[in-house]
């Protein structure tokens, strides 16, 4: 049977690591006889400019019907001033909404290869592998009512709702504790369940989803304490578990923790293993047309791509493997350049994880 | 004239650091004839458990007569149970609104004699100097409506309200970019603009008051990627302002890079710069009568009182000369302990830094 992957290459760098990530998945798709078909289609900025939409209903209705979706990023200066129901993001928030990806995985893992990366002693994040699961359709990104208002005294008034259902709380914790039973057996949750009521909720369901779990052991933190534990001990976590807002946070501050985020990938699934796939970094519009991004978190979504939602599980370690051979070459982007390594072009990367495989 | 300071020592390890920090600001009452008074109240857990409440009256009152509030610290384990209501936190926020003490000054320092203390690579944090201005009496800690509600369908729901007036925003912005004259003139607002309509209130009203202080630089970052530039660089910030929220997240964060959390004083202040001082550090129930929590943030917010509160800004200089001295002389509470340095008691170090006034 035949597989439809969407390819949405987006804005910024987007399309030149995409282009990479294709050329792999192509090498794969051969080598391992997997009938994936793959088409193209616009989101974000550069669709907003050709369409007036950042998430055209030609991409939504592509979207849909396929089994997988590989994103670029989206995003950059150039829109910024753009009423934010047009901005890039809302394409991308467009995305997991109407798909309902309410699960996203950010893996931080330090490649050994490049420990040195790291802004943190060798010894604080040697071996790091945790794992974010954020709740990417609900909470304060989500929640209405919502908007700026004028108020009796003549000022104006931003207000959001930070707004979650046990029955969205007890799916995104379900995730988290399958995917820590595949893994360390053990989850944090993380709430500010000492000042906001949405996450004493939280709390209480993710407690009642633990015992479905008896494998697994459920620990909870402060998110304020969890940032610091993060800087302080990163590797004391298995699985995280939190909400939309504090696992944006966390998640960039994890990923940062690595020195390396040019090489971390993340999924964002539905309730059937369906998913998005995109590297964890931005869209990095200051280096963009330059052919000097880092191509692998990309090459890596790829992977992560055919182990979720493409059920290739070989395919995955192949470029995986590929990946840490590359590494263990000596090559290097410019973002995790190091001195005794060669630094090479964003194209160069790709051929060089061609070769491997 | 006599000024009025209120001891509120508070739960945990707060009673063992506030008798020292009290200990110093005797010294310096003789020594400079300050003409201090003090006296002590219950608040925190500590509180609930003699009065049924968090915040008594007499508490209140004493605290709105005070000239500057001196806190330890409230929470614990104990009182995690307790309705929301009622929890020692409910204590902390009660003060910091009943006295409308909006502006939370928050400094990272590196202590030269502490590098090794930091978990990052002594070349990202050496030298460290940041100050995270965080609105203290808004946002979501405060927005109605609030709370956990049944829906129609049976499952419970929880909710709150992100919300900032553009006063609100005003004044934090003018305490921030105030703080920021007397400093390295750049002022970062954090917001999430691309998601979050409260902040683009924010993000419009930061630039408004950036016109007042054109002497002051002002830029923008998103809170995911303000994140993961304090683990990536943090020496790159001057001063950050935000809500708050995203203010305990990242003050948080930004104190642990020093690795000596122990170590940091805080203000919140009103608008006549009255305020409430206090260690950024919690209660740290698990040490608490142990007599081996480190005294020097609380001994450090006596200084910041002084300074800010009570125009005694000789004997703010005189105390934090007093601390360095002691770390040069190589004495350590456990926190910070460090190989060729002593280890001492809560009361030693106190000790030390009476002898080195
Ligand atoms: C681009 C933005 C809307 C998005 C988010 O905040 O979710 C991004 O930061 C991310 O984490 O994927
Ligand atoms: C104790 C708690 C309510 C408080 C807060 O979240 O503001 C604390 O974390 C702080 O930062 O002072």
């Amino acid at each position: 049977m035949t597989k439809n992957v969407l390819v949405l290459p987006g804005d910024g760098i987007g399309p030149e690591i995409v282009a990479q990530a294709v050329r792999v998945l192509d090498a794969v798709n051969e080598q391992f006889s997997l009938n994936i078909q793959h088409e193209s289609a616009l989101v974000g900025g550069s669709a907003y400019d050709e369409t007036g939409s950042p998430l055209p209903e030609a991409t939504l209705t592509k979207a849909k019907a396929a089994d997988a979706i590989l994103l670029g990023a989206v995003g950059g200066p150039k829109w910024d001033k753009l009423d934010m129901s047009v901005r890039p993001e809302k394409g991308l928030l467009g995305l997991r909404s109407n798909l309902e990806l309410f699960s996203n995985l950010r893996p931080a893992i330090l490649y050994p290869q490049l420990a040195d990366a790291s802004s943190l002693k060798p010894e604080i994040v040697a071996g790091l592998d945790i794992l974010i699961v954020r709740e990417l359709t609900g909470g304060i990104y989500f929640g209405q009512p919502r908007g700026i208002r004028t108020l009796e005294n003549g000022e104006r008034e931003g207000f959001n709702t930070y707004v979650y259902s046990e029955s969205e709380i007890r799916r995104i914790g379900r995730s988290a504790f399958e995917a820590a039973r595949q893994r360390g057996k053990r989850v944090c949750s993380i709430d500010k369940s000492n000042v906001l009521e949405v996450t004493v909720l939280w709390k209480e369901v993710m407690e009642e989803v633990a015992k479905e779990y008896p494998d697994v052991e459920l620990t909870h933190m402060l998110v304020d304490n969890a940032a610091m534990q993060l800087v302080r001990a990163p590797k004391q976590f298995d699985v995280m578990v939190t909400g939309n807002m504090f696992g944006d946070i966390l998640s960039d501050a994890a990923a940062m923790l690595t020195g390396s985020i040019g090489m971390l990938p993340s999924a964002s699934l539905d309730a059937e293993g369906r998913g998005m796939y995109e590297p964890c970094h931005g869209s990095a519009p200051d280096i963009a047309g330059k052919g000097i991004a880092n191509p692998l978190a990309t090459i890596l979504s790829v992977a992560m791509m055919l182990r979720y939602s493409l059920d290739a599980k070989e395919a995955a370690d192949a470029i995986e493997a590929a990946v840490s051979k590359v590494l263990d070459l000596g090559l290097r982007t410019a973002d995790i350049a190091s001195e005794g390594c060669e630094t090479v072009s964003t194209q160069a990367m790709g051929d060089a994880v061609l070769n491997a495989l």
